[in-house]
């Protein structure tokens, strides 16, 4: 059974190291484009490890930082770090440790097999030993069978030599206990290593073999060189190729969600059998709640709702919950999903004023203005959408949030198709009510919708009539208060794979994934225009997450025909929503980048010459422009 | 990618084995508890296999019965089987293979790893090859690096021996159509491993080789005796050892669902990214649409509605689309899920009528009936819940529905707790609305929920006017009618586990199910009894899946304190639902058996002597009475 949680022994000085990080955790040494913590990191939680606990001492700021940007990092310092080994050190996250762990040091340079491999073994307590390394400071293993008999230094005391010590170590909760309490007894310089080669007469502790790993600390310069010349490039080549063969699976989406997903959040929705209604469930399911404000920024004052349904659950949880009776809600429709927010409101009799403007028209706030003005007293909010994936559009939610503020009037935005994609900080955009659902922009999967309520408002809320049971916003909200689970029976592996998703959208970072979509966006415009397609929407509105394109003018072009070549090639594209144009749609959401949209156009451009195609306004050949260069990173696990 | 077709070519006569086996297909021959075809249908299904096509001939009949029990078994004749060779039979599978598949044969005795070499390729083009097995009448196979050259039965033409033709095949659509094209060309008596090697110059063929391979075809009586002898109870032993293997994360889940399911419905949730508004996802949905229908033999007559939600959303769907406005329904409420009936109809302003019991005793029928000639005229609906889990008792169905129809009166069943857990038959049994979800008996997991409607009387509630928009029944019907898909985004991964849970519902049958049930709640009760526990409901109105007992009248029992103990050891428990009443709940479904059982009651057993609790009824000691013979099956992947 895998593990969830990783502890990173990080308060040492690095002494031996002083001349190339003084002023910096030698976590932090950098041979590629992250530091070794970061990349490690990033193994970690490909590997399914939900929360990692660092260790830090020496300049524990810097992980301090890291912490605030991943909420799954926690830290925990270890003030006597000068004066203690790194048993004291590991006894410092006791607080934090529920069950098996995996055990790392911060200056680990490693190839992501290592990690699966200790994640996939049956012992209870492992420790992974490689083939020989001469690196110069190795730790040997004396085995008998599948167990460690003692673990040193001294060459001269191993009878059986069962490979060196990676330092990446399993650990169960028993002996986890075992080894506190052995700490306890002993000096204060005591290493964990000796530790575990103590207790290894009392406790089973077995351990894995691989010959040939690609491993090794950093502690001195010549540690350094060797990691950059030798050991480094090794390890970008194995995770590349594992990366290159995990993937062969993957379909390329250019629908506006479900995306494409990595391997690991597809792999966290196998898990054990687990009753939801139990407590460590909860927790789980807890920290994706508070997680989802963090991505908007809402901490203090926000509450999130989950539902199990589609994101149609949970607008239509938002419009049915929160309009008092005697009020209107005014909705801006200018797209199939504002023309959703009316037919809800129109099952449940929820009164509504409707702004319509023509689909993949943008939203003018003049008259906007002017409708709130008017309607002041009459409606008690004004609900839009975000991203208008029908046409691809993206609508002033800041603009509208302030305007409708003075108004004195509450927002709810549906933000299913933007939010993870578009950064959004309800800080300095007040909206009331996001709405937003696992599968789109956050790279999870489809069959939970949430609602980020602003809590105030929501507790207004607490006497309003029902108008709904299953989505009743306030009686689910208030579940999670009392009970620290959902209400109805939850989608168990949906969620885990949500809480897997979040976790890979804070290790990419807010910026980097709206860089990441913008890239591919910009590719993809810059192709389609090569190929002297045509853009169905200004390009100032443009959401940069989906773009609607012109059909060409010819009788020789069918959508079906078209699909069916590019599916069969790995690129899965959308039709128009509206009947009536004549257009189709590309999205760029999801585990993708402007490598795959090249792909794409490359494989577009072919359609359109093996079917002769007149684009009519001229056809242009595509001619593939470098996308992504020598220093990406491959995206491991 | 994983392959979901296969094709077993059954048309043969077997004439080698006449004496043993003259009037079956030689397919029907048993080794172990079922016919060799049965186990390999068995283990095509939990390898991942959604659909099976039979080419059958020679007492064809014998197919078809077993096509009747499973809906994934599609059968086609070879009329001409006594004068064509194999490719024709092969040819004759076309209509029906839409992409990669697995092909066989139908009298192969294999262990389970040889499926999961071939589904685990990553060659297009594969077929399985062993070490020597000396049976007598080998295909051997001449390869060159990774792809083959040649397949002869004569040694003298085989240059570079790659090992023996198992019989297990991965083949390419685009190979097979070649296949199909060459098939014309060739005589009747072609046969599909003779057009493997004519093609293996043209097309790229590859192979996998697994030396020590359990396998062995049954042509004749040697053969036969062979496999008795040897082969068998060698694949036997291996396949055990792999569900043991692949078990070790098994949970012995005793909440009443979601549920401990098999590997297989986990694994089945790992797919290739997917929009869901393609065709080929669509297929799958109108496939479960269709089966969920077989489980409650509503066949013509009934139509399913599935959402993306938890249970009761289904509940709530069902109770806000079907009451006419002017219209009560009379609620029969002996649990906590009869109560939230009457609560999802008061959120909705639906008209209801309570007939309320204390929870967990019986209805009165009597007093029913005269409640419905009392009300008649008032209400157009009567609904229960057929297995109330609140104390675990099951309620008359098939009485209630009798009355009911009597006085033209439609019914509602919650039957989320017992569909797929205890018969039940549309045909003599005809409720109006079955309501369940994926999780329960069905062995599938949390996320999605489900209506199976009568047709007609679903026709009827077109024109209500709609209270919901998400659960809207009709409007989600229609959506199913018209695009053959969910009308909002579907929870992908759940929906394909169901498939799969589908599928081993139909593999294990009906009758098999309810049976190894009721063998656990049996081993229960009588471990119970002895263990000095007592019942909390009287045993005449058990459900046979969920029992409540009397928590230990001692200081020294807590239920947490228990939970956890239990926990610890593999086994959840559940609290009681009512707080006044002090007892626990038991429940026996999910894929577990009367062994799972009888841990539990020994572990159980454990508890109570470890705590020295007084049961208050005599402490009596568990003694494990045998559970589960030598001729179990075990349950591979």
């Amino acid at each position: 059974s895998r593990v969830r949680q990783a502890v990173i022994l990080a308060a040492g000085m690095g002494s031996r190291l002083r001349d190339v990080a003084s002023h910096t955790p030698k976590g932090f040494l950098r041979l590629g484009i992250k530091s070794i913590i970061e990349e490690s990191i990033a193994k970690l939680v490909w590997s399914g490890i939900d929360e990692i606990i660092i260790v830090t001492g020496f300049r524990n700021e810097h992980y301090e930082k890291l912490s605030k940007q991943m909420p799954f990092l926690k830290t925990v310092n270890n003030d006597m770090y000068e004066t203690t080994g790194s048993m004291r050190s590991l006894s410092k996250a006791q607080d934090f440790l529920k069950g098996d762990f995996l055990l790392l040091e911060s200056d680990l340079v490693y190839e992501f097999d290592a990690l699966q491999v200790v994640q996939n073994t049956a012992h209870k307590n492992c420790v992974l030993l490689s083939g020989k390394t001469l690196s110069g400071d190795e730790v040997y293993a004396d085995v008998r069978k599948e167990t460690i008999l003692k673990l040193s230094k001294k060459k001269a005391e191993i009878h059986h030599w069962g490979g060196e010590l990676v330092g990446i170590s399993r650990i169960s909760h028993d002996l986890y206990e075992e080894m506190i309490a052995w700490e306890a007894r002993k000096s204060k310089k005591y290493d964990y290593e000796n530790c575990l080669s103590d207790l290894a007469n009392i406790e089973r502790i077995n351990f894995e073999f691989v010959e040939d790993l690609a491993w090794c600390e950093v502690d001195d310069s010549r540690h350094l060189e060797r990691a950059m010349n030798v050991v480094y490039p090794r390890v970008c080549e194995r995770d590349a190729k594992i990366s290159m063969y995990r993937r062969t699976d993957r379909e390329v989406l250019l629908n506006p969600g479900p995306a494409t997903t990595t391997d690991s959040v597809k792999y966290a929705m196998i898990t054990e059998d687990i009753c939801p209604r139990e407590a460590e469930f909860g927790e789980m399911v807890e920290g994706i709640r508070r997680d989802l404000v963090r991505v908007v920024h809402g901490e203090g004052q926000y509450e999130t709702v989950l539902f199990a349904s589609s994101g149609t659950g949970a607008v239509e949880a938002c419009l049915s919950s929160v309009i008092p009776p005697a009020k209107s809600v005014l909705i801006i429709n200018n797209g199939a999903y504002g023309k959703r927010m009316e037919q809800i409101c129109d099952a449940f009799g929820v009164l509504h004023i409707d702004y319509d403007i023509e689909w993949g028209q943008p939203i003018n706030l003049a008259f906007l203005q002017s409708l709130l003005n008017d309607l002041s007293g009459q409606i008690s909010h004004v609900a839009l959408v975000h991203h208008e994936t029908t046409v691809g559009i993206l609508n002033p939610l800041r603009s509208i949030v302030e305007m409708a503020n003075k108004a004195n009037i509450q927002v709810i935005v549906d933000a299913m198709s933007s939010l993870g994609g578009i950064p959004i900080d309800l800080r300095t955009c007040k909206a009331h009510y996001l709405i937003s659902s696992a599968n789109k922009c956050l790279q999870g999967m489809p069959g939970v919708s949430f609602v980020v309520c602003e809590r105030e408002s929501l507790m207004e809320t607490k006497e309003f009539a029902k108008r709904s049971f299953y989505f009743n916003l306030y009686d689910n909200f208030q579940f999670f208060q009392v009970q620290h689970q959902m209400q109805f029976t939850p989608p168990v592996h949906i969620l885990y794979a949500l809480r897997q998703a979040i976790n890979e959208y804070f290790l990419e970072g807010e910026t980097q994934r709206y860089q990441r979509y913008s890239e591919s966006y910009e590719c993809l415009i810059e192709g389609l225009e090569q190929l002297g397609l045509r853009l169905y929407v200004d390009k100032r509105h443009h959401s940069r997450l989906l773009t609607s394109v012109v059909e060409p003018d010819d009788k020789k072009y069918e959508f079906a025909d078209m699909h069916q070549y590019l599916k069969k090639r790995g690129f899965t594209v959308y039709p128009g929503k509206s009947a009536n144009k004549r257009m189709f749609r590309i999205a760029n959401i999801g585990e993708i980048t402007k490598r795959d949209v090249g792909a794409f156009l490359e494989t577009l451009s072919g359609y359109l010459r093996a079917r002769q195609i007149n684009v009519g306004f001229g056809n242009r050949h595509y001619q593939t422009t470098i996308v992504g260069g020598k220093n990406e990173t491959a995206h491991v696990s």
